[in-house]
């Protein structure tokens, strides 16, 4: 197990190497065949690629789009995936701190057949250790348990954060105990302990993926997702998870710091929005109206920058201004993400960092 | 241009970094489902592995059939391609003594539409540049200009060795003049002296590779593909080429030492491998009985070894022992390479070295 052998998950914080992203191409997730999409993708991946190297994996057929719409100093990698989302699929990276290896989860398109998204998955699934291969890194093969990068968050000292929503739901590892899976994540990732949240952002369909409602910004220090309007059903999830956060030590003892990073207004897909989708099986995949699960905390930490959605809302420049003041370092880049908003996550979902190795 | 930068192409005996190869799948070229030929790349490859790294490309369909059969120190990565001929389709790697740089020639699966072995070509032309991105390096967009990897030889001291069967045919570059062509390779490989040979092996459907004939085994010296036999078709171009490179000093005005190095007895295919061949277009691409390009020339030179064909010829031995004098340093391994040669070439066309980089 890689905490045996004395690697650790580090905190996003960390220095990196680079980034892992996926260039954008199902049509029943991304409106137009995608074309939105990988305008805002690009916008993300040049803003990643000022501070640190970009690795874009991109099917045969969207190769020419990649190689042509990105920098020249991204690599443009051949690889085929089911959909885009680098948080899920790559691998989680664990460090000694001169060397690092990857661990290839299981992957299950949020659910399997449970509740999945999509079917099938085996592209994305694939993909961890063809990332490891690519970077001539070792990898664990952890393929029978099953979890993605969206639903873990550490402060790199020992502390873990996840939701019970999906950690603990039956479309992941049904057959496991709570404490059973605690095993499995302390081993893995080298961490002491695990801070459960109930629930994530009301309807999220990835189970209330931990990276959309609070993630570390330093050790002892997070930010929560949040909004004062008590008729909102988010209100409730919020708070809960405020009173878990205030009553939970980290790792060393610490009392969190809890910054609340207030929430755009509902942001509801429209009708023409939807007319951009395929179907999936016959049937919509998002219907007019239906509300995404817009939230800041979605955003990605590069080693120059925190860079971070922006929906046209009033709230935009307050979470600007909020992770300014908690990353004094480091600039804060906001990106219209209302285009991936639409496939369902956000600037942090389709990102995964690769931390820095000598 | 690579030489103005200041980058040339080294000798093959030159320190490598490691090796590039593509895993067999096409049912044309290769039996019974490139069954026989994946065994025989899996010992060539384990071969090399010993002491260099060797990245194996796979499309996404044969990516599960190459990582089962490899060594786990292979890296396998994800790459379309059309055939797998790394020699000819991935880039030709240049050095400035610490750095390298990958020169992305324009590929047209051996002559195009005027005489090449198969259409389209698109998947294997997008090598190159894919190589380069995978492997964080530069490349030179140079596809305007048709060239592959297995016309080509160096002696990493300014001399190149070619034919003009090849490289001045109709398939190639037809609107070129000689002096042009020699301006490329010149200006691209940072050579001085060009020696041209007129043909290449018999039969050899790469109209007349190099790589199959002649090879630098050290500064100022090569192997020659030979026979004594005078009513062989191949005792004609044989004795041509030592004429040629008797007359013809290198760059730094040396006199070639020639060593000639006996060919096998024909080898033909069998109607049973031909049996084992899907069709093309509706026609077979071998005939039984047909002559293939069999040579001993067609090794390769790792790091730790020189890795030769053998073809279970009384001259098998023969080869190896001239090149255990030829290279004392290197241990000599032998590869029954049958089934890499009913594809249509052999150990050096599957293979593309990339040099030491710091």
């Amino acid at each position: 197990m890689p905490a045996d052998d004395g690697f650790i998950m580090p905190a996003e914080y960390d220095r990196h190497y680079g980034c892992i992203l996926i260039w954008p191409h199902r049509r029943d997730s991304w409106q137009n065949g995608a074309y939105a999409a990988r305008k805002a993708f690009a916008k993300l991946i040049e803003a990643i690629s000022r501070s640190e190297k970009v690795i874009v994996c991109a099917r045969y057929e969207d190769y020419d789009s990649a190689r042509e719409m990105l920098p020249e100093n991204v690599r443009v990698v051949e690889m085929s995936s089911d959909d885009s989302w680098a948080r899920d699929v790559a691998p989680t990276f664990v460090t000694n701190g001169h060397d690092i290896r990857g661990i290839d989860w299981g992957f299950n398109a949020w659910g399997g057949l449970y509740d999945g998204l999509y079917f099938p998955w085996d592209k994305d699934n694939r993909m961890a250790r063809k990332l490891c291969d690519l970077l001539d890194k070792d990898s664990y093969d952890k393929r029978s348990f099953i979890l993605e990068g969206g639903s873990i968050h550490t402060d790199g000292e020992g502390t873990l954060l996840t939701t019970e929503e999906c950690l603990l739901g039956q479309g992941r590892n049904p057959s496991m105990t709570k404490e059973e899976i605690e095993e499995m994540l302390c081993s893995c990732l080298g961490v002491k302990k695990i801070i459960w949240l109930k629930r994530g952002i009301y309807h999220d369909e990835t189970n209330g993926h931990i990276d959309n409602i609070c993630a570390f910004t330093a050790p002892g220090e997070v930010v929560l997702a949040w909004t004062d309007d008590k008729s909102d059903p988010q209100y409730e999830i919020s708070a809960e998870c405020l009173d878990i956060l205030e009553g939970s030590p980290d790792a060393r003892g610490r009392k969190l710091r809890v910054h609340k990073m207030y929430l755009p207004e509902p942001v509801c897909i429209t009708e023409e929005e939807c007319d951009g989708l395929d179907n999936m099986n016959g049937e919509p995949t998002r219907i007019p109206g239906e509300r995404l699960a817009a939230s800041y905390v979605n955003f990605y930490i590069s080693n120059g920058a925190v860079i971070c959605p922006q929906f046209g809302d009033k709230n935009d420049g307050r979470a600007k201004e909020l992770l300014a003041s908690l990353f004094p370092d480091r600039q804060i880049i906001g990106i219209p993400s209302r285009d991936i908003l639409i496939g369902g996550g956000n600037i942090h979902c389709i990102t995964q960092q690769i931390p820095f190795f000598e």
